[in-house]
């Protein structure tokens, strides 16, 4: 049985199904490209993510970030579960929060490059909760908004990812968070308006797992600092960057360990917990279909192409992020094919996979592509006008 | 004076103009972010190429790469100007040169990756001119439409590029074209389905200047073959990926240069040329305008945030390319800051440029940032839903 089947992603007689569904009977009828979500595996995963929190008596508010993916019935889902606030990153995401039925005090807003124009609107939702992540946002928000509560994002300076390509808080300057040496003049900003700083927040990285782990303990570790600085914290922020595991062999976040490690921090100083899972909530809940257009031996390597490419989902082209590719039948005794996975966007960089084994296929066989819940729909484009797709998503139970 | 100075971009009085259009002024009228063509731009290149052609003697029909940016004064400036046709990737692209006015004999399809769907797309249209890049398409084609006279698109095995990342024919594998070893298959294909094969199609690579023409003479020179094996070509097609200087000191394409290499390889043959100039055209002809929100050090590295972001062009984010960011009030003597200017997207890879000069910034200043004319509204992403933009088309004189 190939690694990433689970109780709600499996084959079934022969079939693959996400939450009970057959994929073969969804692109049938919503032809391709399809996206699929379940949003059962969403509320799963926020449950389990909760779950493992309570266990540890850490108390603790969930925040959804909403630019994974904002599919309305996706948010419906989440927000009907009462299990999670939200956490938007630009003015059309605040709005459209509030459209989902989030109230202003369910809403955090982490944004960066905040125009003008943005604060508008920011300012026009006072009861939402803003973090700020530079020394020119308290100055802007405050010369607006003086006497609000904020939280302050801080660079760490240090990275727990599992993957190479998304650094967040390393070595290289980013454009993220307030650092360290600038912290002690970011207070005294926020004192300057009145602006009680009562959240510390950070972004450790992007996708990590079990083995990451201890990095994360390091990057809290480093947050004593700034909470004795400041005085004032009640909340630690963590930000998103959970991973799911996206190649065989790969160990999941032991979640217990992970609740561990925050509440052996956070409880003795007192502090709150919160966290704004995006990917990790979305991502291993959808999958694209896609159609096989032909199979197609070229200059040594055998490519199927499909009818869609890196415009709807760039996890793989860009970032290079290991993609799963399942036949929608399940694979048989046929020796299975060494393939790469070509799309229809007309750059060279425009692959799906590369070197990975499956089954013979034929023109007309769809493929599901997994592991693309997130970051995918949500910041897709219409290159070579081959941007249009469905979405189903697959009610919980 | 800055090196990307010319006629119809420059400061006058002082101000940033295109076309001779002052850009603040556009800025206050449209805000930001806000893409601006100069359509007159776009032709000049256009009627450039022709001239260089024509003073060789050399029959020539030009397709502008739809891909490349569709903006419909665009279209309609190329249409009416009566000097090209039009090259489409897509269904879609396909059915909006047609809406564009384009004629049916006015197109080419060049694709690929082409669904069942697609083929009811295009064999409704049986007067546009296809180049099969594989052998399926031959086949899927020949299937539909037997008869039809196609173009078959080669993969010459070898790059043209001025950038690294770019490659369509390089050592590795590529999805595009059919390779030497395959095209007497390819052949047997079309002839069983009764298909003439009058035009070889290959690309060359992306953004090929002056440096890089040597490489282009041997891509040709590797034409020979494939002409006389296939025994009917009439056309070359040499797609697109001329290149246009993104850098000081980079030698632009010699056009006279190019013209003669070509009149040298088709005039002899008694073939005709066919191109596909996309970037070529519109690239130089399109800057963006974005507001400065904030000027702020962080880690040691001065960063510059504007109100729009890789979502908008990738161009540097994923691809690498320089870009050049010219403020719209010129220079003056103050002493310029070395700083990278940061997008309004919760990514770190989010940057437009690094490590460049710019004189000191206040929050509120408009930014032109050069050179995104192709590739960047037309693949753009609503990511964060940061997607918002106008696009303003100053007309030819």
């Amino acid at each position: 049985m190939s690694w990433w089947q689970r109780e709600d992603l499996r084959y079934l007689g022969g079939e693959l199904t996400l939450a009970g569904e057959s994929l073969a009977a969804v692109a049938e009828q919503s032809g391709t490209p399809t996206f699929v979500y379940s949003a059962g595996r969403v509320l799963d995963k926020l449950a389990g993510l909760q779950a493992a929190l309570d266990a540890r008596a850490l108390p603790c508010q969930v925040f959804y970030a909403l630019k994974a993916n904002r599919h309305p019935e996706l948010l419906a889902a989440l927000r009907n579960s009462g299990r999670c606030g939200i956490d938007v990153c630009s003015p059309r995401e605040l709005l459209l929060a509030l459209e989902a039925g989030f109230a202003e005090a369910e809403i955090t807003y982490t944004g960066t490059a905040i125009s003008a124009a943005d604060w508008e609107v920011i300012c026009r939702h006072p009861g939402s909760y803003l973090n700020c992540d530079s020394l020119s946002g308290i100055r802007q928000l405050g010369e607006r908004s003086p006497g609000r509560e904020i939280g302050l994002r801080i660079n760490p300076q240090l990275t727990a990812s599992h993957l190479e390509k998304i650094s967040y808080a390393g070595e290289k300057a980013s454009k993220f968070g307030i650092y360290p040496d600038r912290f002690a003049e970011a207070l005294a900003l926020a004192a300057h308006y009145d602006m009680p700083v009562t959240t510390l927040h950070f972004h450790s990285g992007s996708g990590y797992l079990d083995g990451e782990l201890e990095d994360f303990g390091e990057i809290l570790a480093r947050l004593s600092g700034f909470i004795d600085q400041a005085g004032s914290i009640r909340h630690i922020d963590i930000g998103g960057g959970l991973g799911v595991p996206l190649r065989e062999g790969e160990a999941p976040l032991n979640l217990e360990r992970w609740a561990t490690m925050l509440a052996g921090f956070l409880l003795p100083r007192g502090l709150t917990l919160q966290l704004e899972p995006g990917d990790y909530l979305v991502k291993d809940a959808g999958l694209l279909l896609l159609e096989v257009c032909a199979v197609e031996e070229k200059g040594g390597t055998e490519f199927v192409f499909v009818n869609g490419g890196f415009n709807l989902s760039n996890l793989y082209a860009y970032y290079g992020y290991p993609t799963v590719v399942a036949p929608l039948a399940e694979p048989g005794e046929e020796m299975p094919r060494r393939v790469s996975v070509a799309g229809n966007i007309n750059e060279g960089i425009d692959l799906l996979a590369e070197d990975i084994l499956l089954p013979p296929l034929a023109e007309g066989d769809v493929l599901a592509f997994l592991n693309v819940g997130g970051y995918s729909a949500s910041s897709s484009s219409d290159h070579c006008m081959r941007g249009e797709y469905r979405e189903v998503v697959i009610p919980s139970a």
